[in-house]
């Protein structure tokens, strides 16, 4: 388990000279922005993504053995090769942490008493900043790769949403908006 | 009620040369990405942050008793004048929106199967993206020049995130992390 697989699964693959191999990266997508054994829930991985990233060294029996456990906790099994996981995780999950640090302090440069009048949206959008600094500086670190590819791709959607809505064009700002609210609403 | 507050304070005092006014401006920091009347609840403002925004020319006794309505619906009501009340909803409401609908259009720029895998921070972090396009382009566009002064603090902040965690200093990064948590933590 962990969150990021291309490096790993490297160091894995390189320790036995043995194919197939009983080794299967797992990263479930699951848990909250605290951590420790306090915080340990029984149904944690009920309803949760799980990501396996079997290469062409793993053993069947072992991927199949891995997607049983994670099933029987209730987990939804998908599949993906490690540098692909790489770059779905810097996309869904290390950008908007960095997205919501950056949003924290934003408000703080503007003017710190901001953060008493926000509500459940702007809490909703940074709850992922409250996370523990050293987990957190590891992935970044691990992953700077996939995460300076995902950076990329968000400076770009940004500022092409700012000149949309620069161009004061109702029709076309209304257009971008529900494009977007769709893709987000169909995640539920 | 509603969400930018210098326009229409200032519209609203030209219409009449009385002094005190009988005009408050209001603006509930409830709800959520859902409108119309069928998401209504009760408890809508229960705990809720409510921004009144008098001018030397509100009357008192209205000040009063739009507090004691608010108080009543369960809200906790703080004062700013107009262009603070538009900065601080720029920072902590508008501008996380923006990034919210940008942070979503990244992902499809990097991959929209990536989408798959979003787990709940994702979903946290870009629910605002699911909201009504119309209510949010007259928002942008009602509170421009105040959200550009949020997206310039948003876009110093990320900038100088991405050169902490570039910069490969542990401490240093593991010290900003921690910095933006513990702000982050005492929202609740």
């Amino acid at each position: 388990m962990g969150s990021t697989k291309a490096a790993i699964v490297r160091v894995a693959e390189s320790l036995s000279a043995r194919k197939p191999l009983d080794f299967v990266g797992s990263h479930p997508m699951a848990g909250s922005n605290l951590s420790g054994f306090a915080v340990s829930r029984a149904d944690l991985f009920r309803g949760a993504t799980i990501i396996l990233t079997p290469t062409d060294r793993t053993a069947r029996d072992a991927v199949k053995r891995v997607t049983e456990f994670w099933e029987a906790a209730g987990g939804r099994v998908v599949t993906m090769d490690p540098a692909t996981h790489d770059r779905a995780v810097a996309a869904v999950s290390h950008l908007p942490h960095l997205v919501a640090d950056a949003l924290v302090d934003a408000v703080v440069r503007m003017d710190p008493q901001f953060l008493e009048v926000a509500g459940r949206g702007f809490k909703d959008t940074t709850r992922i900043a409250a996370s523990s600094p050293e987990v957190w500086r590891e992935i970044f670190e691990e992953n700077r790769e996939a995460l300076a590819e995902a950076v990329a791709a968000f400076r770009a959607a940004f500022g092409d949403l700012e000149s949309v809505l620069c161009s004061g064009d109702r029709v076309r700002i209304e257009g971008e908006l529900e494009r977007i609210r769709k893709i987000r609403a169909a995640l539920g």
